[in-house]
């Protein structure tokens, strides 16, 4: 009677919640989950007897009022309940209310510590940052370039061959031009180097993608017009497409300046000729995100000044962490939003449930969807389909990952230490320990406390090691 | 074109996440919500024009290489996701991190400060809380004195009117006798004296309900006998029950000392003839219970040591509020599971899903479902059948709420301030205002905000009045 139900198949039903969602019992994926109804469900079908029966029949005499029913805990591992909005909530309340009194903390201390106003005042007036900007600027040469390559190659004025080799220059200079100025330069401050680096890597994965798409475009053209399909000889431009009213753009046509300006604005890495588009600008979402930009990027701010070097001993784990995820939310949520809201563009997908990760590579594959889309559209999948193999594809992956890490940090910092590129890496083994050893919500946990001990630690190294060299030689200069 | 959409009837679809749950779209209940599909919907229904048609069937030239679709970002609030499992998992984790690093500090700091031996021992060894116990050790009185009423009446050697006497005496007493013992003998210790009324307006409870649903099964008995029904003749003890193997009981065969005493010890405050029962006790999941139990108890008391009066000047809301949300999850989770796991009690929902809150009427008919479903059993609907309308019941169920809340605080600490009584009061109008102006998230945000200001304002009240009155008027002794 009182044996071990292995399987644990019973499927939970609970009542709808206030905020209404349909719970899925995930009882099957766990192995040896025990559940309340699973060892009912296998006891009853075992003893299918007439009084079982008559259980089910019983006289509404006294079960009519019977007001308990065999169910889990909510919060018990195999309920299969995962409705926890209030918790994000919870967070972002708690959120407010510490940094309310952490501001006023900070107001009766020391005054007005955290002045906003001074930093930007600092990032217009200093004469180092222009140089960053002019970076920035001088980047639409590349995009010209990339156009006007593309131009050729659709009129056929130059080959294939040409065009790729072009491209490559192109993609190249987009990478070493910027690094080479930000090494070169000694003016260029650190945060102005990580600022035109990010805006030149973004426009390299974006180029790349442009090239890409544009060139399967021409593949299939030369395909269609090879079986002579006619079916392309119609106009290629459509009124009233019917997904927002825009235009619908055939390939060659979509060449155009404007073209690749709304994809180099667009919060997109991966080329398509035809965006979703939303409908209108919705005015309260687009005030509301702005909003969260401004507040959000005080709060970091404040953040990064709390935690600034002369109170380096203080463990940096927490705020780190901290700063981390609101610079998630800024960027990821805010921001692009905000972008993508201004210019109409649909697809907001920045980002999934990366919170839910049991492990680590899905952690990995849904933080930063952006990237991940244009790695598996652009790199992974052309990697398997010239013969790769997934597990050496993967590794591919990981690795151009933790080189543009690197370079994203090493660069502005002059400083060539590998831990950016290491701490990428080491993903590899602590993905493989987890999945072996950790899973549901151990293997979530195990994924938050990479997250909050892991990365901090390769923040400070660049920060005690940027010390060390600056300061310490300041030092050492003035001391003879 | 660009007008607005007030429907968002729109319903996303969102890929399963890794923890696998469906989700629900619930635009459809909040009222002015936009949505990007919701909008793309109606533009479509209006615009169903052949152009619109093509865009179905668009070649599979250039939309081949598709990668974007009109989608809502997650954190969105009308993008009707609400799976943040993962979240929870990181409070928890920040939980122990944190913990883990005051656990450290205060190490440092004082040594050893958070003694649970000691506090444990004080319990014992100290003569002061023997009173308390002792009046535990009585309240078996009372569940006999209920028993041996039931039993009287079952074989109608005393009448209906005598038998409500007999238990309205009973019920009675159960109150008075600890309140006034409580409030006579001087030597008991406020902490104490909680834990004995506690324990005393459980038994209350639980009595009430045990003889409500006993006199519902003789009202039925006695339907029964006039109809001249027979189904009642078959032996009235049927082996097997579907459930769990246990016997069917039917009316007068509950009435033993076995089962109200199963009763007593099980987790929930409504009588029923048949509990649900497990089949059987799982060790692993008690055993985790236990630990929790243990854990969790260690640090509430640290939290408690941590803010005690020497420190009072440290704004209490925080650490109060955690103290009171690690409070929940030992007492409701933890320690009921345990007890309802080793008594094989089927029905675990101690709890619903009260963090999503969006009202404050839904907090409190949610966080506590023992009493939630005893008010709503033996309270408000019996005063629905009276005839009471139910706003006045609601107001009634509240108004009893708050004069337990208050017999459970003012008697053991000996001062009738009304705080607790007021402070529940006081969630009528703050309901009334939440309900009205705010919904949602927001209206979620705000039930947080009253639990993590507006509770420890109450208790901040009690412990400010008791040591003016208990230390002060020993200053002004010693002064004298």
């Amino acid at each position: 009677m009182g044996d071990r139900s292995e399987k644990g198949s019973g499927k939970h039903k609970r009542r709808t919640t206030i905020a209404g969602d349909a719970v899925r019992a995930h009882q099957v994926k766990r192995g040896g989950a025990e559940t309340l109804r699973g060892q009912v469900k296998e006891k009853e079908q075992r003893h299918e007897t007439p009084a079982n029966k008559h259980n089910n029949h019983r006289d509404a005499g006294d079960d009519a009022f019977s007001c308990h029913k065999l169910q889990e805990s909510l919060l018990s591992s195999n309920s299969g309940y995962s409705n926890y909005r209030g918790v994000l909530n919870w967070c972002v309340v708690m959120l407010v209310l510490s940094n309310a009194r952490l501001v006023l903390e900070n107001l009766i201390k020391y005054g007005v510590l955290v002045d906003p106003i001074q930093i930007i005042s600092l990032f217009l007036k200093d004469p180092y940052s222009w140089p960053a900007l002019c970076l920035i600027i001088v980047s639409n040469v590349f995009i010209m370039a990339a156009l006007y390559i593309e131009r050729k190659l659709s009129v056929g004025s130059i080959s294939e061959g040409t065009g790729t080799f072009l491209h490559c220059i192109n993609l190249a200079a987009l990478l070493f031009v910027p690094a080479g100025t930000v090494l070169i330069l000694t003016s260029i401050t650190p945060v102005g180097g990580v600022l035109a680096l990010s805006v030149f890597t973004i426009l390299f994965l974006k180029l790349y993608s442009y090239r890409d798409v544009n060139k399967w475009c021409r593949e299939i053209r030369h395909a269609k017009a090879r079986t002579l399909s006619r079916s392309h000889s119609c106009p290629s431009v459509h009124k009233a497409n019917g997904t927002t009213g825009y235009t619908h753009v055939i390939y060659p046509a979509n060449l155009t300046h404007r073209d690749i300006y709304y994809f180099i604005f667009v919060p997109t890495l991966c080329y398509e000729l035809n965006f979703p588009r939303s409908p209108r600008i919705r005015k309260r979402f687009l005030l509301r995100r702005l909003l969260e930009m401004v507040f959000l990027m005080q709060l970091i701010l404040g953040l990064i000044q709390q935690v600034s070097p002369p109170l380096l001993p203080v463990p940096l784990q927490v705020p780190n962490h901290f700063i981390w995820l609101i610079f998630f939310y800024w960027y990821f949520h805010s921001s692009m939003n905000f972008v993508a809201e201004l210019m109409q563009f649909g697809d907001r997908e920045f980002y999934r449930d990366w919170w839910n990760s049991e492990t680590i590579p899905y952690f990995w594959s849904n933080w930063n969807i952006p990237v991940h889309k244009w790695c598996l559209r652009h790199f992974y999948k052309p990697m398997l389909v010239k013969g790769v193999n997934k597990l050496g594809a993967q590794l591919a992956v990981f690795f151009l990952s933790a080189f543009f890490h690197e370079y994203l940090v090493s660069v502005p910092l002059k400083m060539f230490r590998l831990w950016a590129f290491l701490g990428m890496m080491a993903q590899i083994p602590l993905a493989y320990f987890v999945g072996r050893f950790l899973r549901g919500n151990y293997g979530n946990a195990a994924v938050w406390m990479s997250l909050i001990i892991g990365q901090p630690i390769a923040v400070l190294m660049y920060v005690h090691d940027y010390y060390v060299l600056h300061y310490e030689s300041a030092a050492e200069n003035t001391a003879a």
